[in-house]
């Protein structure tokens, strides 16, 4: 039997590493086989492209080659590492997905969310989540996290607060709105909360498939 | 006014390197601007991306990531490269461009070549050259060169060159059938011969715009 993918997805800040891992061990703990794995990343190459994005060059990836290069990770890990555990029977989660895309470069950064659409059908040979988990996180907490993140660095306050907070807002509602498009397929669960009740919520969706 | 933005086609061996060369020298003779780049790479990230598609990795990429990162180095080197130099008014000369992922992976590894012309569309913002030059090698001379690299490596020699000899057959028809689909954009040139005979044909196409 093939077995299930499910997607976690949302800004940062919103816990998603902590709740993949507690999310695999409650699977475990029920006899499951549970493969973990990220996006962008979950490979050797895919983490060395992972790098080329993160890496402050000199010249650093425009808009267009970043999506190339984000699809290009998940293209390698969808063939190599995610259909064959799911060939397997085993369940695979993965923290970011292709939702990401459409939330960040989509609705983020103004590339067609159509178009992002097309191009993503090519590097993931249509493959979909069964389910995805869209931890919430309320704009008052982007805020915080950002206003904290420049203090800690020296970073010119003014401007990046005003664009951080536009393209958080921007980020928010964009995967709000993928979430309400495809209801069947989301689960949108606030994880500003309590961390354990998070997981209960994550694995009362998951038992509620 | 808007420079001009001529690609270099074709298979290896053509002698590719050395006739852009030949063309920028003759066109800096008549007191041009010129602009020598390559694909994949011409910026510090393509750069690094052309390393990781050659690089000898225990995890290759597959094809679609293929694809997907030669289209990131695209973007990367149309946003940052050739479009400010065409701005300034530049001839630009590119040692392969869109038609090698035609070729290459569509006609050599099979991927629909529209489905790759979407995917390219994004990736160079529709960018198109004016003159496109197909140095074209006759199947003879790839096999010979390929007899000639199996010798220098420690290949399995039949079950590479078996291979080896159908790709190259299809990707050089496939070099034709793209110029002959577009006549006005691209000459094709018999690369087989004397050099500077080659390069004299060039010059000619060249002018002849």
């Amino acid at each position: 039997m093939r077995g299930k993918f499910i997607s976690f997805e949302g800004p940062e800040g919103g816990g998603k590493s902590t709740h993949v891992a507690a999310l695999a061990e409650a699977l475990r703990a029920e006899g499951k086989s549970v493969l973990v794995t990220r996006e962008p990343g979950g490979t050797r190459l895919a983490e060395l492209i992972r790098g080329l994005v993160r890496e402050e060059l000199e010249d650093p990836p425009v808009t267009r080659a970043e999506v190339l290069l984000f699809l290009a990770s998940r293209a390698q890990v969808v063939a190599n590492v995610i259909k064959p555990a799911l060939a397997r029977g085993e369940w695979v989660l993965c923290d970011r997905f292709s939702d990401s895309t459409f939330a960040y470069q989509g609705y983020g950064r103004g590339i067609d969310v159509q178009l992002l659409r097309e191009l993503n059908e090519f590097a993931t040979e249509g493959l979909v989540p069964d389910l995805t988990i869209l931890l919430d996180v309320p704009l008052e907490v982007s805020r915080a996290r950002l206003a904290e993140r420049q203090r800690a660095t020296a970073a010119a306050a003014d401007r990046i607060e005003s664009a951080g907070e536009a393209f958080h807002k921007r980020l928010r509602e964009g995967f709000l709105a993928l979430a309400k498009a495809e209801p069947d397929r989301f689960v949108v669960i606030d994880s500003s909360g309590d961390r354990d009740d998070v997981d209960r919520q994550i694995i009362e969706a998951v038992h509620g498939r």
